[in-house]
């Protein structure tokens, strides 16, 4: 049984458990301070926190944002994004969620004064990291700029919260922000719409799940590409009506046979290979559409004549955005797809380590591995 | 000479002089403290102020939240809502604006949390109102829900201001929020296009800007329709290619006739007249888009098999929205039309109350009556 | 069993029975000659053909372009524009259909040369009904401006065809358009997206689809609105959430309940009623969408002041459009909702008139009433 | 003086002088018989046409459809497709242009019955090029896949012509299809707005043209890069706000500077070169937009995780689109720009091969070489 979330007079204790980042690979649990929430923040009781790709890049590399802007490693830092918990104390203003309630996080909280937050493209947020000392423009982006949730508690700006619905468990609802993600990149797209061609190519977490939100939208046909039968499987399972293992057959020559010759109308890129985006431009039919879920490291060679011959439309994201977290926990509710096929692993907080390798080694086709907080 | 707004040590005045409302008709004039920029705030030196037809409906009926919500009307309450001026004070976090600039002002900041918020539709805000209290959820419509221009200094949320093109006279600058509420109506048309033809109907300040905005985008024929000459003349000089005297014409035969018997592709209403929106939807082509930027006050019989069988678009708009007032502000920069011709009278704003009589009751033929801070 | 589409030598009639209709209530069985497909068009052997509420008007009044332009009632013209049937012969250039597919019809094929069609408005094509004599611009409108589907052939434009998915009932495919035209609705409301709120007020044929495809789309809740319980637990079978008995509860304080005090976020407004657009206006939230499928015979007071001050947008609908049909025939072929509960009564084309009877009286609760040809 | 365009009678001689293409290079002056416009098409007398940089890349490889097609030279083909002339002949239906109206071309005319084309994106259409023998879909690329402008005579369906402003020579007339480019370039940004920075990469026409039509819109900062100074010049006086020689100054850090280390909205990518994409992306904002235009012929290395990281979007033309030539005859119409200065030679239609080489070789910095028909 659980401990209260903070009982009636918003008692919770004064510290916590909570793991930090001093610099690459220096992962330590100690104990913190409850962190207080402000005027429209919420503290969450973190329940369960699945850990993500980028978990990995931020662990073994350091922040996006230390290595672009050269900052020193912060100490005392907390990662962690995907995230679930209880409502355990409300900020000033804060009545759109309630003591006790259950949640689930997004990333990013824009500053709300930058020409793009004012757009609603609050994850282009102009004052991205800038939520501290005289420059706190209120920018958030959970556990990348601000601390995360593997730890005991965390706080979050209502605009990073959804309820879980009811009959979700723990570790289904850690997945509804990668479902908003897959459900923001088919949104950039233009709006993928019933009866439209998608193909996703890799079969990670988000290129599954956009199988399983693009299916639910009614896109016709879903070819998913991939390396491995048994994601390729789960793919199937998850909505899939063709596979193709890339190892065994050409996976532009597949689509455009599984096609009918006419390609798809919408391509998620979800793999990250070098060729991905020159095969996605011979996939998709003219004046079709791309988005870049996944990216290679490098700089890599493009057709780009063939873009513009063609009239495609190339769109970047950089996670979940507009209100595509709250769609995909409506389709979630709804049961459109099931998403906990893609939880394999769960661990106690305090074996986050192996948690992670397990994670990156791929032990046991791990997929989504989470982390529960026993209480 | 005008007095500094604020020298670089930040010091303004204690009390400043203001107009407040106590009740419909109750206006007087008085002193009271400075407010307070917050977070994200500015303090605004109001250097001159226009009046606007609603400011009209204020002072005699009250405020539309006081009426549709049932309140008490505010003691001490200030009106005001298109003013400019100079930075007085910077809040917390404020970098967008430096001490001394010069700032117009639009009137609202959305909350930033809530759904319309979220998607950029501020002007939409579903917290409207909700700037006090407990359930402060940082809304502000300014010279509406918060205290306004009719006074020497003003609050403003830096959402709600922008630059004052160097070179444009104080008077002028006051209208650029009407530009930007005439601007926000051809956006949300669907983006009035250069070539489309564009009807105003009724040559108030909102119809005389958008036909000035219009003409800048490349409408074409941009035809304005009212009962005065003077104001008809006034809009030939702002952009109009035609303009109908509807004492002497029928207005949707003219416009029937200027286009060749096909219509316009938009109109923006703009008269509040009885009759516009089924004249507006025998004006339009087949398709087209009318935008309500005045309305009667009582219900008023609509064809609405019409507007369904010609596939009518109809958008209301409750003042500007999006970026809508830094793009008028941008085009009146560059001088695309000379807004200042809708400039006809000044007084000092201890006459505020012979300045609302002049544009009440139209003396001299006022159009836009500015009320100006001498120090 | 049925007769051959066409031999695969094209070998068909020379003549076919079909209805005509003279003048109002002037319907009678002829023999005809069988119409030759042009360019990009198909002669269509059909096989069922819906009765919809709009053929009753034409059938007792005559046809819109009759009446609105005052010509007089054609000779010879053959209503009905709900079919489905069997691809006889091909028109010159046509590949995208092969001898012996099954079909289903949208009304509209545009000109595609105004300015409408080049944007792909094609229902609102400017030179709708010019399909004859000099001026033939190619418009075409199925059982409106060009003889439809009460007989044995039709010619159509393969603009307005559709591939009928396999082990779909010839029934149920003459349904397809009349979810295309509830998805057309969803779609110029601005794409209704997962887990926004959707009211439909209404429980005809398009508003029972709205319900269908709403719910398909992820929309939550769905609430339909009527005055007969048969209906509403119809709805409640096609996916709505809740429903509400007009007759027994105020809607619009039963849709305030329902969400919270929220109001929805979009409404379909299908029953016609004078006061539905008020009441559509109440259940919205601020800066919401209202869709006008249905509409009053006569202007009806609309109260526009809220509809400005809500910031709420209005679209009206003249049938389907874009590629609404093809989406909802997608939709259907992935089983996402059981269209064929709609389907109750059938009848052979001989007994044309005793359908239109079923249907208009309403007869043992008819709803979509279908005439077979049967061969 | 000219000779009739047609008389009243419709007369026009039975043949005509047109350059043929017979392979790479081999340009040959005939006499050919005068085409014969069919249904919703015109004959149109040429009067003035101009060489486009892709008429070079014809002469000298072929079309692109015969490369990527590998079909062989066509015999007898006229290139052009930049011109202006008189309605000389009606075909059937038509009725938009009248005999002897001055008319200017776009280059694609859609199939109309395409996915692409349904949704108004013809310069996208999926039968490109099919417009011949039993597949004759109606696409038409005026001087790609049909005979083209350097002839007396050339045949247009009505949709890709439009009618030339009074008071227009004949010479600024054959640039309203650049200057239509230019403005598809914008559209499909996403629609520059008034107030939003904009920087063009590249001084060939289309990038003059959209420093023109960006500056037309309202655009604030206009920024031209290029390598001659006599380019950028004209760049100025068409509307640029600064320009940048790249042999002197680091452009992206220019814009950055100009733009107050913000970055402009949008990037018009002219040039071709291959560090431009790279270079744009670190030109625009995070969520700014990129048209490429221009692209080069060799697939070249592209940060993609740049792309992703920032939620750029970026997107192809292959030339005008959607309404784009209209509103670009709009705007030249109101003399919102002065497209004349990007005229430098004429030569009459018999020295085709010099007016060739003047352009190829930027003979007198040849810009715009234009060939009159001269009679």
């Amino acid at each position: 049984m659980k401990a209260a979330a903070g009982d009636k007079d918003g008692s919770v204790p004064k510290t916590m458990k909570a793991w930090v980042l001093d610099g690459p690979g220096e992962l330590r649990l100690v104990d913190k301070p409850l962190p207080e929430p402000g005027p429209a923040e919420v503290l969450v009781r973190v329940d369960a926190v699945a850990i993500c790709g980028t978990d990995v890049e931020i662990l073994t590399k350091g922040l996006p944002a230390w290595i672009e802007g050269g900052l020193p490693f912060h100490k005392n830092y907390t990662p962690g994004h995907e995230y679930m918990g209880t409502v355990a104390k409300l900020g000033a203003s804060v009545d759109e969620f309630k003591m006790g309630e259950r949640v689930a996080v997004e990333v990013h909280a824009g500053c709300g004064r930058c020409e793009r937050c004012r757009m609603g493209m609050y994850t282009s947020c102009l004052n991205y990291g800038l939520n501290y000392g005289d420059k706190n423009k209120g920018h958030r982006a959970n556990g990348f700029t601000t601390d995360g949730g593997f730890a005991e508690y965390a706080v979050n700006h209502v605009n990073t919260l959804v309820h879980v619905p009811d009959g979700m468990s723990d570790e289904e609802a850690t997945l509804i922000v990668t479902a908003g993600t897959a459900m923001y990149g088919l949104d950039v797209l233009g709006g993928l719409i019933a009866g439209d061609g998608l193909a996703v190519t890799g079969p990670g977490p988000i290129g599954l799940m956009s199988v399983a939100v693009g299916k639910a939208l009614g896109a016709q046909p879903v070819i998913l590409t991939g390396t491995r039968d048994s994601r390729l499987n789960l793919g199937v399972r998850l909505g899939a009506d063709h596979v193709i293992n890339i190892r065994k057959e050409n996976p532009v020559e597949a689509v455009r046979r599984l096609t009918g010759g006419k390609g798809v109308h919408y391509v998620m890129e979800c793999s990250g290979a070098e060729t991905a985006l020159n095969e996605a431009m011979d996939m998709v039919n003219r004046g079709g559409r791309i988005c870049l879920a996944a990216f290679p490291g490098e700089r890599v060679p493009v057709d780009l004549a063939k873009l513009a011959r063609n009239n495609i439309y190339l769109f970047g994201i950089r996670g979940e955005g507009n209100s595509a977290v709250h769609r995909a926990a409506a389709l979630m509710a709804q049961k459109r797809f099931d998403a906990k096929l893609m939880h394999t692993h769960t661990f106690p907080l305090e074996e986050l380590p192996t948690a992670f390798r397990y994670f990156r080694e791929r032990i046991e086709d791990a997929i989504k591995v989470v982390v529960k907080v026993s209480r």
